[in-house]
């Protein structure tokens, strides 16, 4: 089951069984946020994630939801770690993963036809930093086959009006997250920073945003990740842990 | 000194005086957060206060710089008082109050000659909610005189390139704020988030924009103001109380 560099983890208590490889693809903590950030329908629904991945997002949204749940993942080796997790979790009626670039996601899955879609898309800008000399790890992390704008305005066309789209992001790119998303009729509605510690900074952002909504921004409180011992704080434990 | 209804308060450790009147203006955390969070410069520079109200912020900000401070204020009486705190506080060499509608003031005081704009605007939107049968407290809570746009547009044309311009609002509002302050060529390089208490949404948003700055936005920790036994936190008292 496993090939060559890959491992098996266990996330949420062990309930769910991922395929990962630290050479190709691992998740990490943005996924897992934004799976329990997102808004989901509990009984029905179309739910799609954009760059999913090795579907970890998927797995967890299954967690919460009876709604179908599917995935886009441009990368083959990476495509094929999540369907092997698919049928390791047992999910094959409820998930759907598609090897596909995401560009061609609203003509072929349908336009309007998703009530959430989710995304954690590469946040460097091709141009900024250098680029991962391993292939795998700079399709994840550098804007190589989708740009922001790109993965904001497919998410406006997948989605229905009504339904929403949630993110996770680097908080220096938040006003060109929602600059993007009101020229695509998407409206930030509700946002979550985390911090690394209280005192310190922000490093991440989960924003939700409803498609033709009303402008009315609600600011969650903040998640704090480690307290002053370095260790997880109560409120990470819970989303970690449940 | 003080008319009717009026009366003197002590503000930072009773090192500034200001007179206020319940029945028409008195200031709120929001003006104190608002002038410890604009950046300014040291020794030399001009800094100008949009709805100044009875002044609170210009004399605030003088305890931090020594560059000349004016204020603008529409409303007759308030702007009496804060005519009268100036007196009080012996800083006519170095603040400056006009009773001016601030859709006046850069054709009376100059495009781009600021360094620095701040600005405590009224937070609710005319139509929204039924306005204070009080006159002057309708003015200053809701965009009676000057609307969230003509704030930002105003503080544009006012700041020089690469001057800030710093503003407290509600974050409800923030999408609208940062998509004006685009659109007038400010761009938004640092928030700070104030929750009432650290498991709650935000009630408050501080936000400083560059003219003409480049895209790149920092998240600064959050500010709590009651910690779990409804007592100042001690961030909140190093801001009050230095």
């Amino acid at each position: 089951m496993l090939k060559d560099h890959e491992r098996l983890d266990y996330v949420l208590n062990e309930e769910i069984k991922i395929i990962q490889s630290p050479e190709i693809f691992s998740f990490s903590m943005d996924a897992i946020l934004l799976a329990k950030f997102a808004y989901l329908p509990l009984k029905r629904g179309r739910v799609l994630d954009l760059c999913t991945g090795n579907g970890v997002i998927p797995f967890l949204l299954a967690q919460r939801t009876k709604a179908t749940i599917e995935g886009v993942e441009i990368q083959d080796k990476v495509f094929d770690m999540a369907q092997r997790s698919l049928a390791l979790n047992k999910l094959e009626d409820q998930v759907k993963f598609y090897r596909m670039d995401i560009k061609n996601a609203p003509s072929k899955l349908g336009h309007g036809r998703y009530d959430v879609v989710t995304c954690n898309p590469p946040y460097m800008p091709v141009t900024t930093g250098e680029k991962h000399h391993n292939e795998h790890f700079a399709i994840a992390r550098h804007e190589i086959y989708c740009e922001l704008e790109d993965v904001i305005h497919i998410s406006s066309q997948l989605v229905r009006p009504g339904g929403k789209v949630a993110l996770v992001h680097r908080p220096s790119r938040l006003i060109d997250i929602v600059t993007f998303m009101r020229a695509y009729r998407l409206e930030p509605k509700r946002v979550r920073f985390i911090h690394p510690k209280s005192e310190k900074e922000a490093n991440m952002v989960l924003i939700e945003a409803l498609k033709d909504g009303k402008p009315e921004l609600t600011t969650l409180s903040p998640l704090i990740v480690y307290d002053e011992n370095d260790q997880y704080t109560e409120a990470l434990k819970e989303i970690y842990y449940g």
